[in-house]
């Protein structure tokens, strides 16, 4: 019995795994059995051999993705996957970017829950914008724009949608093995060619240390790589909130400003332009990454990515007069915080920041929940930036009440730190795991530095 | 969340602990959430504090026995709790040979399950003799007898009931914590002054090593006397079946035998004697060990024990006149296995008698199977003894099919081993855990030494 044997401390084979899942996503084995397992495979971990096989049989559980092989087959399918954050709106501009560059973006992204923000809740912040696609007109719409966001499709991976909702109420959500068969197999279900990983640690992040980002990333690798996608991984800080804003319209609207001008705040452009240059990597095999990195960051400037932007938009049902005006967010209740002294900002806690906007109507706190479009903050000032006494440093936005209002603003508040000396953030990305496992501390390339 | 503490190894609280159990046995968790507390237990472990907690829980989960504070109480009430073995007959003797010594017992004993038999199957094997008794009816037979073996009633420990069968289910049956708390919950809802542990090791047993039996006598031990009952632990071999019979008709008439005439097997005995004067040592805290365990020989050998073993078959509605008559065992089928060759008995697998006696109609392979009384195995030498070729070694009943018993004697033969030099089977019992927690070697009583 699979129970037994994980119990025992011995590993299953891919047969053994493929029952197991075949059988309780059946509904023929009891819930009760399988929490025992996952909490199980929580202590007894497991290895990368029974993680790849674990992520396959999910993937085999429902439908798949799959891509012509003729004339219309896209020459790179590319994928990124964040693990969460605050603030985290980069998906937003590095699909339409990594399209301009070439590559085919097919992405299945998530919505909210707790303090992080998702990117579906989001886009849904555009009037009309449809994100549950059936797979024929997901395929359709990467074809012809070359990147479409949808949420995943109910038939997709009906195992890990199951076996989620049992880890979520059982405690055995925080394990690297069932962290990566989640995540994973949804993206391979995608099948694309290659995926880049956003693995963040720090305050805001579900993994609170480097060295624990670094183990869920390398398991994510081997997985994809044992399933025939080329996976390489980011390590990134998640302590302050990323870019400006932190709502669902509130970071369309910054996303939008960046791909009209090609500014933004250089944490987001950073995460952006970096991790659009390695997804689209094996489309310039000769050309250096310091160049490719400038080509990307070109290409950001240009303008042409919001157009990208707006045909993928338009392709999902969005309003295109609503992105075009781009207004400005307005809810019922606003409120200014400002700096109380001179000096320099020299913390905003992102976890308290992402509380704050599930406070104000932004986020969910169960999977069901509505959210509102309008809620969130606006941050005036970035760490690092320095500060006058009565300067605005945020603006809040709530449509519930003074009360919340008040509240946000007090616990916000507490969230934001000064310092009578200057001090830089450290840099948003720490490490690059390669696909052969290879890590290096990241280095800013240099087109980057100068932008700042 | 009691479940995500467990998950990151905090320790619980009484009061978390008092909480989580109520609600299960309430029915208000679900089984996926116990099932993976259960496992996390496993794996996690838990200290000895916390064990005691789990298991005065599963106390107050249902009722207990409360005895008079008057001139009907009893001097001492003591039990013992064996984890079960092959041919464990000990407490049909020990009962009432501990009673004769003035010793109250009120014993609550389990059914077979597996290879191991249950001292209710072998019981219920004498026409009559009810093991269901009310609460008040078992502690009246205890009262005017001085013993009385019952199956646990439906409302005592039902906690522990419901955990129980989840753990069958859930591979969470072998793990010291949870069997600790299993044992010991219904021993405690006794309330016993003193408890006598007989934990076995070896190939029938459940614990494999001696190492893994001194594990879980020193947690029962330490749940014992953080929940004031003096408690102490035999660990005793389990690798030959104990005494001549495994079966339940045959294992009452062997005891029958030892309790009218005085003499039997030297295990069982040893087991018995040994057993027995350490359950009423209380009573003589002024007598060596030596002349305790000499005393406690000589009462076994006056013929008493049997006139006690009678008046509580008779209190428990048991037939006289069967067990004073004591007719050989009788079957359908019965084969005889012969020495194949001269010399010695090296050998008899303990597991494979057990699981042949299964087969034979003995125990039950489920939790509601039904057991045949006359089915199972006489041996007529013991492990050490010599042999002449062509000598009978043992004796198969069954009732099912000559097909089961030429099943069983082919497996059977293939248990027992032969030498041609003479080797003792090792001492019975190997060490004894006291209370606070001093273990000792255990040197064989010279009154014992001598009768053999």
């Amino acid at each position: 019995m699979i129970l037994i044997k994980r119990s025992n401390e011995r590993p299953h084979t891919e047969e053994e795994l493929e029952w197991w899942i075949e059988q309780y996503t059946a509904g023929k084995i009891p819930d009760y059995q399988m929490s025992a397992w996952l909490m199980a495979v929580c202590w007894r971990g497991m290895d990368a051999r029974e993680t790849a096989a674990l992520t396959r049989c999910m993937v085999q559980s429902g439908d798949q993705l799959v891509w012509d092989k003729g004339d219309k087959t896209p020459l790179l399918l590319a994928d990124k996957h964040s693990t969460g954050g605050v603030g985290d709106k980069v998906s937003l501009i590095l699909a339409p970017l990594a399209a301009c560059l070439g590559a085919h973006v097919p992405m299945m992204a998530g919505r909210g829950l707790g303090h992080t923000g998702g990117t579906i809740d989001k886009l849904e912040s555009i009037p009309g914008y449809q994100t549950c696609l059936s797979i024929a007109a997901f395929q359709d719409v990467v074809q012809a724009v070359g990147a479409a966001i949808v949420s995943p499709s109910e038939t997709l991976c009906p195992a890990d949608r199951k076996l989620y909702a049992l880890r979520d109420v059982t405690a055995t959500v925080p394990c690297v093995p069932l962290q990566t068969a989640s995540i994973m197999s949804k993206k391979i279900a995608e099948h694309p060619h290659s995926l880049v990983l956003d693995v963040k640690y720090g305050k805001a992040a579900f993994q609170e240390s480097a060295q624990q980002a670094e183990a869920l990333a390398r398991a994510m690798i081997a997985t994809g790589q044992a399933n025939g996608v080329q996976t390489c991984s980011f390590l990134t800080r998640m302590d302050h909130p990323i870019g400006s804003s932190v709502g669902n319209w509130l970071e369309v609207y910054e996303c939008i400003h960046v791909m009209k001008t090609g500014k933004g705040r250089s944490d987001l452009v950073t995460l952006a332009v970096v991790q659009a240059a390695q997804l689209v990597k094996p489309l310039y095999p000769d050309m250096l990454w310091e160049d490719l990195v400038h080509k990307t960051c070109e290409t950001l400037q240009s303008g042409q990515v919001y157009g990208k932007f707006r045909e993928m938009v338009v392709a999902q049902g969005g309003e295109a007069s609503h992105i075009d005006q781009c207004l400005p967010n307005k809810a019922t209740y606003m409120h200014d915080i400002l700096a109380p002294v001179d000096g320099f900002l020299s913390d905003i806690n992102a976890l308290i920041a992402g509380q704050v906007c599930v406070r104000l109507g932004a986020g969910r706190t169960k999977a069901d929940g509505m959210v509102d479009p309008a809620a969130g903050i606006w941050f005036h000032a970035q760490v690092g930036d320095s500060v006058d006494a009565g300067s605005k440093i945020a603006t809040i936005y709530t449509n519930i009440s003074r009360t919340i209002l008040e509240q946000a603003t007090e616990m916000l508040e507490k969230a934001v730190q000064y310092s009578d000396h200057a001090m830089d953030a450290p840099p948003i990305i720490s490490h690059r795991v390669e696909g052969d496992g290879k890590m290096e501390a990241f280095t800013l390339p240099m087109t980057l530095k100068n932008l700042m």
